[in-house]
């Protein structure tokens, strides 16, 4: 049976990933009166009285809603809420199994910016938390940036941040076994939609100076008019020389590429021509920007890809289920910005004394990792707390 | 230990009745690309390409969104979203009990009736069905009927049409024991909101020809003006004589009081003036609209309370696990309103040998109840479809 048939058959015959499991037994008419009425009324009136003690009477405070509608799912494009969630079920498991959280699949009959945002904001009371999911750009970051304006619990885009950190972790392991420092450092970004814009900021934020950035159209540049309001905004901090490069042309003498748009646009003399250990990270998936053979025959260091059956696999669920782990346990009311270079050197930290061409980032079935971002999170959301911040 | 202090550590000690259970273990690298990247694809494919599907492949076939804005719940009024949480949880945890559904408590940050509806039709996508709880008259009636009219998925207010088909079965079973007919019988209501507006429409549909009802102004009548839509409604079905009574002038002579209302509006002098075989159901909860005890000495001869601790607890749980089971096992798009009145005869259908004075509802753990609506629900629906109803 091939994975399709696989994957069919295991579907249809489990009828869904997960379910719902009962922690109060109800076997009793006391069992009624104590779980449902009258006894349920007193923790509904102590949560009245004390807002915050919903997260301690309800399961609230380990919940978070996987929302998406379904325009920007895996390599399949816009499916649409239903088809859409497969994947968000997905999620769900993995939450659960790498981090014990209740995640509540919501698939949304709409793409319009203003009528997600405010789906979100009225059922928000339901959960501790938000992670956005395939939801296509240039709307995934607007809906984000409404909504951790209006939104008093974390919101979380992981095909931006989950990815770009796990991506920078890798990077930071890469660079110390090529030896290389941030000085001088080209890298160029194929890709600028969730993924590669993400990538693209939390990079400039580590302190990488020169990126060079491409999309369908071609290179980002500020000499390149735009309608597209994120294209437009990283014009503006990448490609600092204003260069009109081809990817080709940009790729020469360049030390990092990393893919996150579509397969085989980047040819063996492409990375062949990179500067001396190269490193390359073709993401997009099934069918990496250059297939990993090719890139190694190609003379390319250290090869990483969204892959399982690759060495050196860059996987959101290295990050997510940790990070949210932590913003749950610390009751964070949002997610920093400074946390996500912090996570990225403390999954790169754990692995550091073993780190080779073929070990980059944690397998994603390493224990260590979601205990060791949820122990940074919190340290960091303490921090901040110490010095005044409300969060 | 008082039940106050019993349910407060019940509730903190477990944190929430409910969690998510994985149905798929997730150990190896293959389990990883069987339920998620990449397997997760095929299942996504299969229903872009039929939308049907999502029932096959995912838990949605099986699960049903609790949705409340906080604004009417129990006796505790409008305490708002995070407030109704553990109501919604125990709902969820009845639902799974008594006919292993998977219901998700959403509560809402918004009282505005297109909101709440535009949210809803918003996040339907992921859920087989709707149950509304705990929103307040008359907006729980108007949220309701938009919602059926734009979704294509079945639309359900528990505390309306569960109430009501739990009242309608008390009901049936007590005309049995007292042996008088529909003809000429005379039922009083105390209360028009969600549950006694469904209730007067339920018996009406029955076969009651005179029902006289009562809201906090006094009698209904279609000679009162009202700005209240939901009154304005019952008045014209209701009080077919156009009398201007008291409650204490309408229960003289009258053969049933059914009371949704608030505690001890009734006396005891009051129910000793009604017709001969009295049934009364003060099913204010938890203080009824008469003291059982006093019902009883008045000369009530069959007395249902929404209390457990007396004989024949009219209580919802008997009815949405057993609906909501057959609707979903026959996906069907909505709830038809014949529905309703078959219900309610087969659970009276269930006790008819031993009904008695203080047996006319079966007992809330009778297992045969929840397969027996659900059964009653299927020979329905494929009746209807038999007959080419699209539902």
């Amino acid at each position: 049976m091939n994975l399709k048939e696989k994957s069919l058959e295991a579907h249809q015959k489990i009828r869904g990933k997960i379910s719902l499991n009962l922690k109060a037994n109800i076997d009793t008419v006391d069992d009624l009166s104590l779980y449902y009425s009258p006894g349920v009324a007193y923790p509904c009136e102590a949560i009245k009285e004390n807002p915050d003690h919903v997260n301690t009477y309800t399961w609230r405070g380990n919940t978070v809603a996987i929302i998406s509608d379904g325009s920007a799912v895996l390599g399949l494009g816009d499916i649409g809420p239903e088809a859409s969630l497969p994947v968000m079920e997905g999620k769900a498991v993995l939450f659960k199994r790498f981090a014990d959280i209740d995640a509540i699949p919501i698939v949304l009959n709409t793409k319009d910016v203003e009528e997600i945002v405010n789906t979100i904001c009225a059922i928000a009371p339901s959960f501790a938390g938000i992670n956005l999911e395939d939801i296509s750009a240039p709307r995934c970051v607007e809906i984000e940036k409404k909504l951790i304006e209006r939104l008093p619990i974390p919101v979380f885009h992981d095909d931006q941040h989950g990815t770009a950190i796990a991506v920078l972790s890798g990077l930071i392991s890469a660079l110390k076994v090529v030896g290389k420092s941030l000085d001088n450092l080209r890298v160029v970004v194929s890709g600028a939609g969730a993924a590669g814009s993400a990538i693209i900021k939390l990079l400039l934020d580590y302190g990488i100076r020169e990126i060079i950035a491409f999309d369908a159209n071609g290179i980002l540049s500020a000499d390149k008019p735009t309608q597209d309001p994120l294209v437009a905004e990283l014009s503006l901090i990448t490609n600092p020389n204003k260069y009109n490069y081809s990817l080709e042309e940009a790729l020469v003498g360049s030390d990092v590429f990393i893919g996150v748009s579509v397969g085989n646009i980047v040819t063996k003399e492409m990375i062949a021509k990179m500067n001396h250990d190269a490193i390359v990270f073709p993401l997009a998936n099934p069918r990496p920007e250059i297939p990993y053979e090719d890139a190694l025959e190609a003379g390319a260091r250290i090869i990483a890809t969204g892959r399982s059956d690759y060495p050196n696999q860059i996987n959101n669920v290295l990050v997510f289920p940790g990070l949210f782990r932590g913003i749950l346990d610390s009751k964070a009311k949002y997610i920093p910005a400074s946390i996500k270079v912090k996570v990225a050197k403390a999954i790169a930290n754990l692995i550091e004394e073993d780190v080779s061409e073929t070990y980059i980032i944690p397998h994603c079935f390493d224990e260590r990792v979601a205990t060791t971002i949820r122990d940074v999170v919190i340290e960091e959301i303490e921090k901040l707390r110490s010095v005044g911040t409300d969060i």
